[in-house]
Parts: C-alpha cells; structure tokens; sequence
C-alpha cells in the first residue's frame, strides 16, 4: 500500500565536538553530507522513488534531504518542513560538551537524561537566546508548542499530528514517502508505525545516513521494515 | 503591501557549453553556484526576510534557491516547486549548439525563435526523449499541459495560473516571496507586474544570479522596482 522511508541526518559539526544540539541550528559536516549523498544513492538503488518529502526546519536535516534528492535525480519532488520533525529539544544542555556535562551532573544523571522516556532536561529560561520563541523561525508557534526542554515522550508527542495530518494522507496519495529527520523524531514515528512501549523505543538506536524503510499495508500497519 | 524577488539561476552547464536548454535538467556549473551564494548575500545584507519561496521542477533553479537559501539562514522557509515556472520549451532545438544551430538555419531564423514574441522553435515528436510526456516528473500533467515546443507567449501564459493562483496568495499572506527561476518564466512574471506590451517583454534581459525587487501595492501595482 505505501512506503516510508526515514532517514537520519548524517554527522553535523556538534556531533563531532561531541555537544548536545536538540534545535541548535548547526551545520552538517563533509562527512554528514557524504553520508546524505551515499543514503540517496542507496534508495535509487533499491528502486525507490519517493513522490513526497518531509524533513525538519533544522538545516542538518534539511541540507540531508537536498543532497539525498540530488543523488536521487529527484529535486523536483515536493517537500514539507515542519517543526514537529524537529530534534528533541534538550533545555539547557543545548551547546554544552556531553563529556563536560557527564562530570559536572554526574554520569547517571546524564544516562537518565539522555535515555528515560519521561525525563526533561533542565528547562531553558524564557529570556535565554536559545529559547526557540527568540529564534524568528518558530514566530508562528503558539505559547504552549515552544518548548523550555523535552523528554523524548513530549517530542513523540508533537510528531504525532505530522504523521497523521501529513505523512499518513501523503502516503495514501503517493505511495511513498521520505522523511528526513533527526534521531528521537524518528523514533517517534517507527514507535507510531511498531506500537513500541516506552522501554522499547528508549532502546531503538536510529544509525545516521541509513535509509530505514517501512512498508505499510492499507491500514498503516507494518508489513515489514528493513535497512538499506 | 508586498516585495516579490525574481532570482534566474547562475551558470548551468549548457550556457557553459552554449546549448539550447529549455526543460533539459542539467547542473549549475561552480560558477552558477557562487552566483546563488552571492545573490543569497544580497537578499541579507538588503534586510529583505523572504517567508514563502517558489522555484521550477529544473534542479539549476531549484539547486540556486537551495543556495540562496543557505547563505540567507534562511533554509527552513517552506517552498513550492511547480512546473508552471520551467524554462521556456525549446522544442526541437533542445540539446543542439547555439552555434552549429545558426550554422544550419542562419542567424536570422535562429534570432526569430529565440527573440520573438509568438514564434515557436521546430516541435518535437513525442516519442522524442525529449519530450517532457516520457519524463516520470511530468507524469501528473494532462495532454494539454505537455509542450512540443514554446513561444514566449507560450511560456507566459502557463506562467500565469502559478502568479494567480499561488504567487499573489503568498505575498498577501506572507509579504515578502522569493521565486528562483528562468529568464522566460520570469520575464514572465515581470510582464505580468509591469503591463508591459509584446514587444516591450522581449527586449526585457533578465540578468542571471542578480536579485530583482519589486515592491507592490495591495492591488498588486508595481510601486517600485531594482536589481540589488
């Protein structure tokens, strides 16, 4: 019936100095952007052709989807950026060195931050210049959707209405669907798609630049998933 | 009211290799490239803040807006690629040498195609592989939406839905529009704006990778307008 493929971006400039990034709007590096040409490459391979695009208002990802595009011979297809595809967004860790802030909150508390399902961060204040409401991207968010800090429940929560008031019609229209994002959004829609509980997801490991596929019957429910 | 940005693509490379192009998808050259950074540059440094983005389905449209986008921080901003804002056709003569084509038809006959209003180029046959109908990215448009060849007035005509029906929404709502393109579907555009005659528009040169602001009144009249 329809098919959807996610796609992780590959390696930006802060997962190389190893700092949390969750919305920080940073740069995909040369190895990053190899890996968006090698992940298109491999679904053009495979036979795919993706008749929608979805993907992030963060550049990592968005840069990922044009060169995959590229590599595909498929520019021209349309695309929807959406904030709710957004990286979990990680308070105010965002910027800071994991390594630093393994020694300074201790190794566990970072584990639990990094890793629970229900966990936030510590909130970001509203005047702190990494709040998104200070960002003019995210003007057209309300009060409630700018988030101060995210567990990775509340970011599966707000990928829930792009995935079924975007993806799910354009699967139905298209057949299939690319959707390149970041790591916990994606988890939130292979948890949608596999009804994965909460300790299942927190276990779920998306690797970067490696297109995931999920080929869905009439009802959205997962014939069979596999990597390229 | 509004401010509409016309941008025509950099360098690709059959202006390179001075080639008849029309809907052929070929690559910008690096230079085509740079150009789109720098025209990204101006629209900054001009304070302009385009909110909705419009371009072709030719990646060396696509690809200058992805890079003016870039180099504007602007990569997030939602876009529509339609066809309607393709490269004139250029029937029978896409793909052969501007050069050999004068060689062969003479200079006059090659100046009529190319500057006249309302003369079409020689029409391809569709089991042409030029022809867009064998091209998987046309498969939505109808028979008659299928070019074998264009005059400009053909051009400019299929122009017109995508200014009426997308473009103007878009700048009521949003303000300001960039629209990255071609020099005949701009010319377009620029007809449109300015009420000009046949004859005025084909005197019109569009220079490539160079910003054209137009600034509109609520009833869309053209208050003023300048390359930046």
């Amino acid at each position: 019936m329809g098919k959807i493929i996610l796609l992780r971006h590959g390696q930006s400039q802060w997962n190389l100095e190893n700092r949390f990034t969750g919305w920080t709007d940073v740069e995909l590096t040369d190895r990053g952007r190899e890996e968006a040409r090698q992940a298109g490459v491999k679904i053009k391979e495979a036979g795919l052709e993706p008749c929608y695009y979805f993907t992030s208002y963060l550049k990592r990802a968005i840069h990922t989807l044009q060169i995959a595009a590229a590599a595909m011979g498929r520019d021209w297809v349309p695309v929807v950026k959406d904030w709710h595809l957004n990286e979990r967004h990680y308070g105010a860790l965002q910027g800071l060195n994991k390594a630093e802030t393994a020694e300074k909150y201790g190794a566990e508390q970072v584990h639990e931050w990094r890793r629970s399902f229900d966990v936030m961060p510590p909130l970001l204040s509203s005047d702190d210049e990494r709040f998104p409401g200070n960002d003019p991207k995210y003007a057209s968010l309300t009060a409630d959707e700018l988030p101060l800090s995210e567990s990775l429940q509340d970011t599966i929560a707000r990928v829930r209405p792009c995935w079924e008031e975007l993806i799910v019609p354009a699967l139905r229209l298209y057949g299939t669907v690319l959707v390149a994002a970041h790591g916990n959004s994606l988890r939130g829609l292979a948890m949608m798609m596999q009804h994965l509980t909460a300790r299942e997801i927190v276990s779920v490991e998306i690797p970067t630049g490696k297109p995931w596929v999920f080929e869905l019957d009439e009802r959205m429910q997962v014939v069979k998933n596999y990597y390229l």
